[in-house]
C-alpha cells in the first residue's frame, strides 16, 4: 500500500463538455479507519454518464457533487484495512469509492464481491449497476415479454449491450443501435443482436422502417436526441419506452431537446417511463443471481472497456464516453488487483 | 323533415389553423333508408380539437377524412326512418353522423340516448366522448387515488373540466391551467377546483410552485407545449402524465414542440402514456352509469357551449376551440330537437 493516496475533486462546474481545469487533483495520507470503518485500496473505477449529471448544480435524483469534493463514482477493490465487523482486510468489496486511490468507508453501501466467481471488473459492469439496470429496466419497466421486439440505443455500451442481450435470453427479437460498423458488427456477431442500425453511417428512421416494420414493443433509451424520435414513429400499439439515460443531451448548454415526435404516446397508446436502478435495491439480490447465471451459461458476455494509466488518466476517461469510443463497461484501472 | 340535407366537406388539407376554403358546402336530397340502415335528423354536432388530426393526410388514431367526404363528426338527433330492428322512428341516439343535416346509418356505432335523463347535448359532453375521456384517462391511464394532486391542462375545456370534477370526486386535490380569468372564476368556484392558474395572465411556472408545493402525481394534459414542460418541472415522485391531447399544437405548421424537460420522467420515475377513449369501447358502460350518477346527484356539472347557426356556422364554431373562446363542451345547433 502506497502511503499517499491520490484523488481527482471537482473544481468547477462543467458548461457542456467536462475540461481539464473543472478537475483539482489533491493527494492526503491514506486514512485508517476508526471504530466501526474500514479503508479500501481501489483497484477499478466505473466511468459512467451519469457522471456528467452529479457535476451540474441543482438537485436531481441524486444531489450533486460539491466543488471540492472528490469526484463520486462507483468502485471495486480490497480491504486493507478494517475496525467494522462485516469486513476483513483482504475482501474485495464494491462501494461508491470515488475517483481516489483509497477509500475510508463506514461500510453503508458496500457489498462483498467474488473474485472467484468473475473478474473485478465484471462487477462494475454486467454483475454491478449497469447490469442491475438493464434488468430492472427492460423486465420491470419496459415490461418484456417473449415474442416481443425491442430496440435499444447505446446498445454497445455498458447498460444497452447487457440490456439486449436480456431481451435475446427473455425469447424477443433485438436490433441495437450503435455508432460505427466495429460495434455494429460486435452487437450482431458476438452478442446475438437480431440486426444492428448504425446511427453515424446509416438514416436511422429508414434503418428502422427496414428492420422493425412490425413496429417497436419495448424501447430502452440510453441516448435522447434524434434517436429517440425516430424510434417513437415506429412503435407498435401499446409500447413501452424506457428512459435510462440521454447520453447525446448532457452536454448541451442549450435547453434539452424534447421529443417532437412525443404524441406517437397517443396515437400508439404508448407509455415513456423513467427509472433509477436504486430503487430496486431490495431486489439487487434476485437480478444478480439471474445475471451471474446467465454469465457462468456463456448466455451473457460483459466486455470492460479498460483504460489504464490512474487517477490522473480519469478526466481523459470520462470523455471517451461522450465521443462513443467506448465499447461495454468504461472502467479505469489503478493497476492494482 | 326538410327535403335537402345540408353539409360540410373536407374540400382541403389546412396548414395551420383551417380557412373557409378548406371547406366546400354541398347538398343533397335527405336519403331513405334501406334494409338494415336508419336515417337521423341531426339536433347537435359535437366540435372537438381532434377533428383537427382528422384532416391531415396519413394515418393516425384513427383514418383521415378523405378530401370530398362530409366532414367526421359525433352528433345526437332523432331517428326519422328507419328499416332497422334496434331502431324506431323518435328514437333518440349519438352516432359519427359527420356535419351534415341528415345522416344514413347502417347502425354501426349508434346508441340510444334519453333526453329525459339529461339534455340532448349533454350526451356529447359529461355523458358522451369527453365524459368517457376524462373518466378512463384519469382513473385507467392516471391511476389516480384518494389524496393525489391532480393538474389539469384544458380545465375548462369539455375533457378538462369533468376530469377536474372526477378528480374532487376521487378525494385528490386538483388544480386547473385555463385561459383567462373568467374561466379560471367558473372553474374554481362553481366546478369546485382547489384552484386555478389563467396561463395567459400568469407565470405557470410560478404558480405551480406556489399552488402544487407538494409536487403533481396525475398530469392530464390537453394542450402540450409550454404548460407540459411547466408542470414536468413539478412532478412528484412516481406521477403519471396522461397525453390525451396537445390542443397547442395541432395548427403548428412546423415540427411539434417536444416536450424539453422529459427527462424529469428519469428524476421523478415518472410515466407518460397516451391514451385513446375508443380503446374503453367495451366498459362506456360502466363510466356513463358512473357519470350519470354523479350528475343526477349535483356533484357532476356538464357544461355546453352551443353555436347556433346551422351547418354554415360550422367553420367558425371549429375556430373557437383553438381560439379558447369555449367554456365546457363546444356544440354545434342545428335548431331541431
Amino acid at each position: 500500500m502506497s502511503a499517499t493516496n491520490h484523488q481527482v475533486r471537482l473544481a468547477a462546474r462543467p458548461s457542456g463538455l467536462p475540461v481539464q481545469s473543472d478537475w483539482s487533483f489533491t493527494e492526503e495520507p491514506v486514512p485508517a479507519p476508526s471504530a466501526g470503518e474500514l479503508v479500501v485500496q481501489i483497484a477499478y473505477i466505473s466511468i459512467d454518464p451519469a457522471m456528467r449529471g452529479w457535476m451540474n448544480a441543482g438537485a436531481s435524483y441524486i444531489d450533486a457533487v460539491e466543488i471540492g469534493d472528490v469526484m463520486r463514482a462507483g468502485a471495486v477493490g480490497r480491504v486493507t484495512a478494517s475496525e467494522h465487523p462485516d469486513f476483513a482486510v483482504g475482501d474485495h468489496v464494491y462501494g461508491a469509492f470515488g475517483v481516489q486511490e483509497h477509500a475510508l468507508s463506514n461500510g453503508q453501501g458496500v457489498v462483498k464481491v467474488d473474485p472467484g466467481l468473475a473478474p473485478l471488473p465484471t462487477y462494475l459492469g454486467a454483475l454491478g449497476m449497469p447490469g442491475l439496470t438493464a434488468y430492472f429496466g427492460l423486465l420491470d419497466v419496459g415490461k418484456l415479454a417473449e415474442g416481443d421486439t425491442a430496440v435499444v440505443s447505446g446498445a454497445a455500451g455498458a447498460v444497452g449491450s447487457v440490456a439486449g442481450q436480456i431481451a435475446r435470453i427473455k425469447g424477443a427479437r433485438v436490433v441495437g443501435i450503435a455508432g460505427g460498423a466495429e460495434k455494429c458488427r460486435w452487437i450482431v456477431e458476438e452478442l446475438g443482436f437480431d440486426a444492428a442500425i448504425d446511427y453515424k453511417g446509416e438514416d436511422v428512421r429508414r434503418a428502422l422502417r427496414e428492420h422493425v416494420p412490425e413496429g417497436v414493443d419495448v424501447y430502452f433509451d440510453n441516448v435522447g436526441g434524434e434517436i429517440l424520435d425516430a424510434v417513437l414513429a415506429r412503435l407498435a400499439r401499446g409500447a413501452r419506452i424506457v428512459i435510462c439515460g440521454a447520453v447525446s443531451q448532457y452536454n448541451a448548454t442549450g435547453p434539452v431537446r424534447g421529443p417532437s415526435n412525443y404524441l406517437a404516446l397517443l396515437v400508439y397508446r404508448a407509455s415513456m417511463t423513467g427509472m433509477v436502478v436504486f430503487d430496486y435495491a431490495a431486489r439487487y439480490g434476485e437480478a444478480t443471481a439471474a445475471l451471474a447465471g446467465w454469465l457462468g451459461e456463456g448466455r451473457l458476455i460483459s466486455r470492460e472497456h479498460i483504460v489504464d494509466g490512474g487517477i490522473s488518466a480519469f478526466p481523459d476517461a470520462l470523455l471517451k464516453l461522450f465521443s462513443g469510443e467506448n465499447t461495454g463497461k468504461l472502467v479505469l484501472s489503478l493497476g492494482v488487483e
